[in-house]
């Protein structure tokens, strides 16, 4: 029962059903997106009418009845650890599959989404691989939300036109139009049930519904109580024969639309259309970067898995809203996948800054908590973007601004989410990308503290850190490294743009705020966090608690803010303060006494969120500014550190295939090294872009692709392909005594292979000691 | 397995223990209620700092482990359906007990509250009922609630002094001064664990936890997960010998307080002494009213249950918020049980009106949406508390009102909720009992429509009827209806209170209502619910749909509106269209088209909530009107058809010793007849002064025990023995050829058994024809 990368078919295989902690994958479209676990449980939502339409929730059942001997058995759940042939789960790109064997018995259970729309589509396959014929009872059991508010204006039942059950809910004062359910399925059913107190029980579990053990179900349908949908096939399957069928879940605005789309999704074209359009995106999204190391895992990860984290990410942003910050980071990150995606997704987000040049904290639904660090995320997006794709006219393209102006727009008042349509509040003039981004920096500078430093306002990349400067006085040390950091790249952009009239007043910008880090901000060893609005100052040696954080010394690299002799001696700090058995903590040590002049952060229990665990989004933030120190060691060994597969942490509960935002830091004794979820993070982005650009150093730049490996001292060779422009780079790096780089057999000067024509196939050869 | 009153007991004895839902037993003092099934699960809550602080919800265990063989079972659950020897839960009075026996193991499991205070109290009973010695480990096993916002700021973990688990959340803006939970043991633990991951697993369930399956629990405490509390006792037990511990579980501000609270509670004398005083108080409520018939049902409902539902509703009102309509409806029926307390109640839910006479729909969370028939229930109460007891002083108490008038404090807002605190919402002066009676009175009078008749605005009983007075045009006859009957009761407590300068005001005030619902309200064999704000009829022969409802007949014979014969006549309208198998229906036929000029009734599915409903709060007023009428024959009826024993509704799911609320109407095919819930309803007191009032016809008078039975003809006798200021009264109702009454032997004049001297004993004899 050993688990597997299964490369070839870009699937991970779960032969042991039972991890720590349950292990989700995600399968989305641009509506709907679901999670959904190794036994094929999960819930799923729209976003519909700008709110949120939930479509189903919680268990799914594939039960297989012996009608002779009326045993039982939820195939993808086996609830009581029955002795299977097989039971697995092939956790794929866009879809999950469920198979197991037992009793002569073969089933499988896959569970996609069209391309586009709002459904769940499920396909059941049963197998007789006995020898002789079976008569069984097939069920599909799920769990639909039809409730827009109380359960008592619902109703389900069966709909003959259907084929299946149709919920509806016209409740008082909904106002979501999408109030109509299905249920469909392609096959003739047996029989079905709505209700789960008649199916299930009261006093029983899933594992034995009442159900299972009468000849037919009730089929009766329901109102006011908890809706469930139960079908019933009745079978004899020959020994080979295979019964199959697709059923489909979804929500419409009535009942004629339920039917029309039931016979779109309840159907096996569709369903294979679905997984046809799942592949080929896929297909297209994993060739633009692939690596063969001695390091299956990592080359597994890059291959296959981060990209498909960073793809939700850039779509879902944090499930629960599209951060700006978040989906920014995921963008610069998903750029070569499909630039030209990229290309609306960027325009999209641009979209919700205001017209001051700051940007709201969170948008679908809008979150107005008056944070102040989205603004440096700008420049490393765009010039992602110019550099993958070369296209400079994105920054004449024109979007509008949230009306008016951060102070009147945000707000202290925390959780207070809307979900305000986006065309109500925005400008009615257009704007060019550049204003954007020109604004954006302009905001930073003109928004600092007596120190010269960035205000830090509702706060910055640490969400949790937000009472330090609600007064409008504390200043932010991290914050303003990231403001040099996103001026580096915005004369970058500058110069790729040949816009150069305002290079030297941003060079000498950055380097006042330099002048201010190294002023206010630096002590011996480390950079301080920042002042709050009592100027006291956080993350420093004089502070009682939370003496050093992390952020400030890997973005003082990641800045390049200081000497190189200060920067390698801030990470040495990092080492000696802030290394743990399974990565680098925030800041130790913990805060323990709960302060409002720092904020949620200090109220955490120690080790929990951002209060010295081990937030993974910062741990590769600190193997990139390794990489930057040409420490490739210490980067290999910190990838390494927050991989599933730490032999000193085998135990957190993550999932091979996907990253964790947290694991559980040291200070909490009880749950140390635990990883409570995944996918939903900055890390994939991060991770992702510290070993392709950063450890294997092959980074787009605008006018070719460049080549700056950090390999550590244990590896000797390396193959890369990389699509960029239309071509193909196929590049192999090798172990020798000088650095050179040969394209097509050819030497090359500098470190930038030029740009092939497109479709061609380049031949990269990289010598490296 | 025949469940059964035990009447010597005060107990109901779950001998089944799968009904069609779970059954529910309540348990409160002032401060903390809780709900507890009968297996002993449950969920608790105080009020404290003028907010809902919650202490434990879910499931509760007692597991015994045979170290020997390794075999447990939960003793009070039994999820396998072992063959227990015995597995009963005793509902008590301020109390649940479940008892169990197998395996030579006799477990009681008990659960109550303290007098007063914030903790719930187990006592756990283990006895070895076999030959031999047992070597066995006992688990107590609950879900404290002790997060106050998120987990991740919380952590619990074992506390020596306290003797058990100490959880703590002292979090971001949590204002809550209740920050610390305890769960300790009075005898000393073997081993702990506080995780439910930990404990039970994540791929089981509490019916095989792991943490059963090792020798000894984790011992470990936790921080950001799901808290539970689990002990282990490991025992050794000869033969007879008994292993008995309590448990408490409470909150407190900070870990010195729970120490102390946890000494206090964790002890058997504090447990015995908790079980006695809820013993002793409900002794003396269920000692005011007793009947002996031929019912024995009756007989256990009124002599027993019927009061503990009333007094629970008295002070937790509906648990989720203490409605004015509701708390003031069972306090009328409460006030015999305990006049004393029943005035302290009435001046505290008096305080709950505006200045301008009208009341807050709820209080405690407050609800301000404006209903309008808040003032009609005053007078009831006023008079019973007056009749009950003869102190006419309470006029004279003085209380404030809310500041301001209902126009400026109410808002048609739905679903808006505030836990203010009253003192803030208060006027400074206070003022007279009987100034807020008159202020009701007035109010009423002063808020009529063009027709006459008392605008609606918010609604009235019909709590879902909420969209038909909104632009406050819609009048309502029923609530005119209820005026009538309001001002009947006002006519009498001026009477009594010697206050009669305004009775003739209030007689023609009140013919004038009269005539004009005659004139808008009648036809011909109805009266009508309402005008809308469209000058649309509700209730009509001329509605598209529900042409008629229930309370508008009902309530003109309660207030007495017309001629007998008409009342007559509507009633027997009330028959021919409303009845149903169960009892009758809210309104017919069901509403089927949502409409924004009626309100949420018209998009309930039909049979749910009021749309269609047995609604039984309805059905006791109109079994008081049957009576009210002489049809003693159709009142019994009626009480019968919404029993739990209605041979034609055996499995409406409700519990025999608690009244439902609603039993799903019969448009609902799927749930008719089904009950979700019980206990907290206005139909407990209703029925309880139907049957004790108006069936069994003893009625407290100002001046006297006043007697007019209405039986059924199948009853020829009847005992009653009530207590009524002071005196003993043992009534014996005898079927003869005549009406007379005798009193310690001698026949009186009229109806009414003049007072007799406290502490005496007196003798009725009452023959009726």
């Amino acid at each position: 029962m050993q688990n597997y990368f299964d490369d070839k078919n870009r699937e991970f295989v779960i032969a042991d059903m039972y991890p720590r902690r349950p292990w989700l994958n995600y399968l989305w479209n641009d509506q709907t997106v679901s999670s959904v676990n190794q036994f094929g449980f999960g819930n799923s939502f729209s976003m519909l009418s700008n709110r949120r339409r939930n479509i189903e929730n919680g268990e799914r059942h594939v039960y297989i009845k012996d009608r002779k001997s009326g045993e039982y058995y939820s195939a993808n759940r086996n609830f009581d650890k029955l002795p299977f042939d097989k039971h697995e789960c092939h956790v794929g790109l866009g879809y999950q599959k469920i198979i197991s064997e037992y009793n002569g018995i073969r089933t499988e259970f896959i569970i996609t989404l069209p391309k586009g729309g709002c459904a769940l589509q499920f396909d059941i396959k049963v197998e007789n691989i006995s020898e002789e014929e079976k008569e069984i009872d097939v069920y599909f059991y799920n769990q639909p939300l039809p409730s827009l508010s109380y359960e008592a204006y619902g109703v389900a039942d069966y709909d003959e036109e259907l084929q299946g059950i149709l919920y509806s809910h016209i409740g008082y004062r909904v106002t979501m139009p999408y109030t109509h359910l299905y249920l469909a399925s392609e096959k003739q059913i047996h029989s079905y049930d709505a209700c789960y107190n008649r199916f299930c029980g009261v006093y029983t579990t899933l594992a034995k519904p009442n159900g299972l053990t009468t000849d037919t179900l009730a089929n009766l349908g329901l109102s006011n109580d908890k809706y469930v949908g139960v079908f019933q096939y009745r079978l004899s399957l020959k020994k080979s024969e295979i019964f199959e069928t697709v059923i489909a879940c979804g929500v419409a605005r009535n009942r004629e639309e339920c039917i029309e789309l039931a016979k779109q999704y309840a159907n096996k074209n569709s369903f294979e259309q679905s997984l046809q359009d799942q592949k080929d995106m896929n297909e297209a999204y994993t060739d633009t970067f692939t690596m063969q190391s001695d390091d299956d895992i990592m080359d597994s990860q890059v291959n296959v898995w981060l990209k498909r984290q960073i793809s939700l990410g850039k779509t879902w942003g944090r499930i629960y809203g599209k951060g700006f910050r978040d989906t920014l980071q995921d963008l610069t990150a998903f750029v070569s996948f499909d630039p030209k995606f990229a290309r609306e997704r960027l325009l999209y987000i641009l979209k919700h800054m205001f017209e001051d040049g700051n940007t709201i904290r969170m948008f679908e639904p809008n979150f107005r908590y008056p944070y102040n660090d989205g603004a440096t995320w700008i420049p490393a997006a765009i010039l992602a973007y110019l550099n993958e794709s070369g296209d400079v006219g994105v920054l004449d393209e024109k979007i509008p601004y949230i009306k008016g102006n951060t102070k009147e727009n945000t707000s202290y008042v925390e959780g207070v989410v809307t979900y305000e349509d986006y065309s109500k509040i925005c400008t009615e003039e257009t704007y060019s990308v550049f204003d954007h981004l020109q604004r954006a920096m302009d905001y930073l500078y003109g928004c600092r503290g007596k120190r010269g430093l960035i205000l830090l306002h509702g706060g910055d990349w640490n969400d949790s850190l937000n009472a330090v400067g609600k007064l409008g006085k504390g200043e932010g040390v991290w914050l303003t490294i990231a403001t040099v950091k996103a001026y580096n790249e915005f004369i970058q952009i500058l110069k790729i743009a040949k816009k150069e009239e305002r290079i030297s007043e941003f060079v000498s910008r950055r380097e006042e705020l330099k002048a201010c880090i190294m002023k206010h901000g630096f002590e011996s060893d480390r950079f301080i966090y920042c002042y709050n609005d009592y100027d006291e100052k956080i993350g420093s040696e004089d502070s009682p608690e939370a003496k050093i954080f992390l952020n400030p010394q890997t973005w003082s690299v990641l800045g390049n803010v200081a000497e190189k002799e200060i920067l390698e001696s801030v990470m040495d700090s990092v080492e000696s303060n802030l290394a743990c058995d399974f990565g680098y903590i925030q800041c130790n040590p913990p805060f323990t006494k709960g302060s409002d002049r720092i904020g949620r952060v200090s109220y955490f229990f120690g080790g929990n969120v951002e209060n010295g665990s081990v937030y993974n989004h910062g741990v590769a933030f600190k193997a990139v500014a390794d990489c930057l120190l040409g420490r490739g060691d210490a980067a290999y060994k910190t990838l390494k550190l927050i991989r599933y597969d730490n032999p000193k942490n085998l135990n957190s509960g993550v999932e091979p295939y996907a990253v964790t935002n947290m694991y559980t830091g040291p200070y909490n004794r009880y749950l140390k090294g635990y990883a409570p979820d995944s996918w939903i993070t900055g890390t994939a982005g991060w991770t992702y872009r510290c070993i392709t650009e950063y450890f294997c150093g092959v980074q787009a730049a605008f006018e070719g692709l460049k080549i700056a490996p950090c390999l550590p001292t244990t590896w000797n060779k390396l193959n890369v392909t990389r699509k960029f422009r239309g071509a193909t780079y196929r590049i192999a790096f090798e172990r020798g005594d000088c650095n050179k780089i040969l394209v097509n057999g050819k030497e090359i000067v500098g470190n930038v292979v030029p740009l092939q024509a497109e479709g061609t196939e380049c031949d990269v050869r990289v010598y490296f000691r």
